[in-house]
């Protein structure tokens, strides 16, 4: 009899890292450890220095992610007394777009005392949005010039992706831009710090650096037109060499063994992306199901045998989430953060004291009043744009509206009404994948919010009219990258051959909760749903570009010139 | 040397009522006394009873008005120590229109067995809003049948007004109309009780039941088309004879003095309104000068020689504020009482805590946080129609939007876009105005707001682009009754032959507190005005009637029934 066989996955977030211990037989999880990041988000001031970052950066120390390994990979070898020689493969998963620049041998330029004092030496995070100017110009120079790879992008490249990162850097600190001999993805860093070996994944080259497997990545007249600086900017800095998921990257250098207590050699998985992983992690490996991770943003996964065209999607890459299948992405920036938000800016004393008396928490507690009201009893209604609109509208510059307020409003009509709202946002997307030829039969959340609030997926239930299933597993990206370590591994090592494969063993739904839409509340919810539709194009489409002057006069007001 | 003359003014508020001992030579106020109603606002459920009300009714208990003069009048006089051989005349406001039904000799039917336990023979309080079907039946048969007299009340009667209250009644409860010999103000019926005599005053007869100096009350027709039993309404329940006002309505009776103290037989005046009485209290009996009640709502007042139809205005009425003078009403439904909502539904622990440290209200916190905001800082714009919208559009279906948020946005934010929101709604009020040949040249504040809100004072100059004063008396509206009880004395008795001589003698400004508008932030307000402008016709005016449709799902949903 052979032993069971285990893959850890590590899971890459914006605080922390958690690594998993998985037994690769049926997507048990073992063991887990986190590591909360030393520096953490950087948003304010460089570490160990005072300088200052202006708003909207937000950066990241690459150290940090080394200590995740060193930390957490020990600790479930530990905690599970699993025997290092049954560890077969290692996955990974990671924010995105996350990058930063380094050498030619891997090492970051913020290492190098030359440039650590430099911020664009730094990682930039995901939602670094400091690079707008960037992405506008990238947007009317591809829109005048007529490149069609927009397209694929719902026509439009957002501040957050590769492009726009990299020529930030260009335009704002050019000696960062000729020190760095390579950019890439902190997810491919990892991998390369991991194994020795730099390779690019194809989820972040496609849905974050415009390249696709049919066309490559955008011709150089392309670079060229943004700034002739960067005319060969994918020869220069990057690569075309882009490696399929699923692939083995290497195996684990004989320096990460000794980090993280594993056996040198084993299968270490090319990069992947914590939302992308989720979607075979929570079994989905064919068309009609779409995967949402519901946490402080929603991102919205769905795959489709067909290239189709969908307005004001992220963004859709052949063999990115699932070989053989085009992986369609959408998003919705302000999802658990609206929340977060409320409660902590909104929330009355009494409330807070109500909690405390009951035992529970602010949220729980609001979850409890809100769940006590039938859909349309506010008389509330909300546009979920408190962090812009990132599906359908693709604008970073609409703000939150709430309407219907009187003076019996109360503060759980609020926070219903944004919980409302971002099921609204969601059926939008739904609906127009929908509409395209996207098919969306149901939907399987995961992340946080299945977790922590049942109003919140009965109203996803109510509000799209679909079934609203939920991932077993208890760290999805984690499990999801496990899976594609044991995929890395191949079955000759005990591993399996394909992530069909592993998603057939390792990957559960909870059976015991599936939310079923109500069709009275689905019923009210089709009229809330036609008032939040009309609302969204007019402060959406054009109708009142009120929020847009709103941001530039506020801009105005705090830099004392007009734009 | 003859003795100083003194005169009382009784304020009949929401929630209390208030004498004031005043100085007739100089207008100081000596004594106050302060009597909070037993049964207050009644909205739940009727006194001694389990009878429940339903939403949207305000009731009020007329045994509160008489303890008013018997707990307060002796009071002030105890604590002044004047004589009461000094005390030459009495006068009071009223809110309105607040209403009752009684019997011949004056008493309300809800002081009878028999009645007391029907709601509709308790004082309906003019925040009673349940008569909003009658209002909008009314309008739509004056509209149809073409009655002018639309054009005086901006082209719709409230349902806050006399003839929709009294309608109810006929409506819901036709033994009490029919039991009811007499329907009137409780500000005359005050009047009845303290002379034995029962006048009318011109005032709330104008602003509230549709009589004009020139046409009198509507003809017997219009009441008909109403409803055939209304045909001889004013002949039966009412009187034709008005009262104007500054006019005597009679001595104290012998029961009036015992139960105040006061000597039988000196002058009362005849009854006036709270907003009204407050116009010549702060100093305006010419045009041009607004004068604004800002308390939990805006009452906005001015004076014109020319009669003027202003669209969407509360009314005017000839004489119906200084005689000789068209008085102009507007107002706004809800000002102190957004700001009462958002601190007990919207300020977090944190700010209780922060003011607690520092030994101030949370209100004073808010304040000093918005004011170290710039106009335009917040990106923030709010609609002020959380209790709907009396001027300009008159439609108490309207709700609250607020607009631009942000997840950094921050609770002084919201406030200071509250205040700003209904800054604007007084700015569309005074521009209409000018508009419409009504000359706002600057603007008189008075009421709560000006003693606790230095920001709201500034804003509301900012906003107007006028200067704002502030009326010097503690007690405005006492001050201006007890101005009116010195005219109804008369010279000969030692008081006042006019109104324009009492308020020459006994009304001031506050001559060390004046708001000039800020030419920078009035630049900002003027751009952040035509936003709110834009927002207000599209929501207000037909452009999208979302708040309609969402107030009228929120009934069906409560109700289960379709409306």
């Amino acid at each position: 009899m052979t032993s069971t066989k285990y893959a850890i996955g590590v899971d890459f977030g914006t605080e922390s890292g958690r690594a998993v211990l998985v037994d690769i037989q049926n997507g048990d999880e073992i063991a887990t450890a986190v590591h909360l990041y030393h520096n953490g988000v950087i948003d304010e001031r460089l570490p160990e220095s005072n300088i200052r970052l202006d708003p909207d950066w937000a950066l990241q120390d690459p150290n940090d992610y080394l200590e995740v390994f060193k930390q957490t990979i020990p600790a479930v070898m530990t905690k599970s007394g699993v025997s290092v020689d049954d560890v077969i493969g290692l996955g990974i998963d990671f924010t995105a777009c996350t990058m930063l620049p380094t050498k030619a041998d891997g090492t970051p330029l913020c290492f190098l005392p030359q440039w650590r004092s430099n911020p664009h030496a730094w990682v930039k995070l995901w939602k670094h949005h400091a690079a707008q100017p960037e992405a506008n110009k990238l947007n009317a120079i591809a829109r005048e010039k007529g490149f069609s790879f927009l397209d694929r992008y719902g026509n439009k490249i957002s501040s957050e992706w590769f492009v726009p990162k990299v020529w930030q850097i260009l335009d704002e600190a050019p000696e960062i831009y000729a020190a760095a001999d390579r950019f890439l993805e902190a997810a491919d860093w990892v991998i390369w710090q991991l194994t020795g070996v730099e390779t690019r994944n194809s989820c972040t080259a496609g849905y974050k650096a415009i390249w696709s497997k049919r066309e490559g990545f955008p011709s150089n007249e392309f670079y060229k037109a943004l700034d002739p600086r960067l005319e060969h900017f994918i020869d220069e800095k990057m690569t075309r060499n882009i490696t399929p998921l699923g692939a083995k990257a290497g195996g684990l250098s004989a320096q990460a063994a000794a980090w993280t207590g594993l056996k040198p050699g084993i299968a270490v998985a090319v990069a992947n992306v914590d939302a992308h992983v989720s979607v075979p992690a929570t079994t989905v490996v064919e068309p009609g199901r779409m995967v949402i991770i519901m946490g402080t943003s929603n991102c919205h996964m769905v795959l489709s045998e067909k290239e189709q065209v969908v307005p004001g999607m992220c963004g859709y890459v052949e063999d990115g989430i699932i070989p053989g299948f085009f992986g369609y992405e959408a998003g919705q920036s302000c999802v658990g953060d609206h929340f977060a938000w409320f409660v902590e800016n909104c929330v009355p004393v009494s409330y807070q004291q109500e909690a405390e008396s009951l035992g529970i928490s602010i949220h729980a507690l609001l979850e409890q009043k809100a769940t006590a009201l039938k859909p349309g009893e506010s008389g509330l209604i909300a546009l979920d744009w408190w962090n812009g609109n990132r599906s359908v509208l693709v604008d970073v510059d609409l703000t939150g509206v709430m309407l219907g307020m009187t003076l019996l409003t109360k503060p759980e009509e609020m926070y219903r009404a944004l919980i409302e709202a971002t099921a609204y946002g969601t059926r939008v997307i739904v609906d127009t994948f929908n509409q395209y030829g996207v098919a969306v039969n149901e939907i399987i959340g995961t992340g946080g919010m299945p977790d922590h609030n049942h109003l919140f997926m009965q109203i996803y239930a109510d509000v799209t009219g679909k079934a609203v299933k939920v991932g077993a597993a208890k760290q999805t990206p984690a499990v999801g990258s496990a899976m594609f370590g044991a995929v890395a591994a191949g079955s000759a090592a005990g591993g399996y051959n394909s992530i069909l494969a592993a998603a057939g063993k390792m990957a559960r739904l909870r059976e015991d909760e599936v939310y079923q839409p109500d069709p009275q509340a689905h019923a009210v919810y089709n009229r809330l749903f036609a008032e939040y539709q009309h609302l969204h194009d007019y402060f959406g489409r054009g109708g009142n570009d009120v929020m847009k002057r709103l941001k530039a006069l506020k801009a105005e007001i705090i830099t004392g010139k007009a734009e």
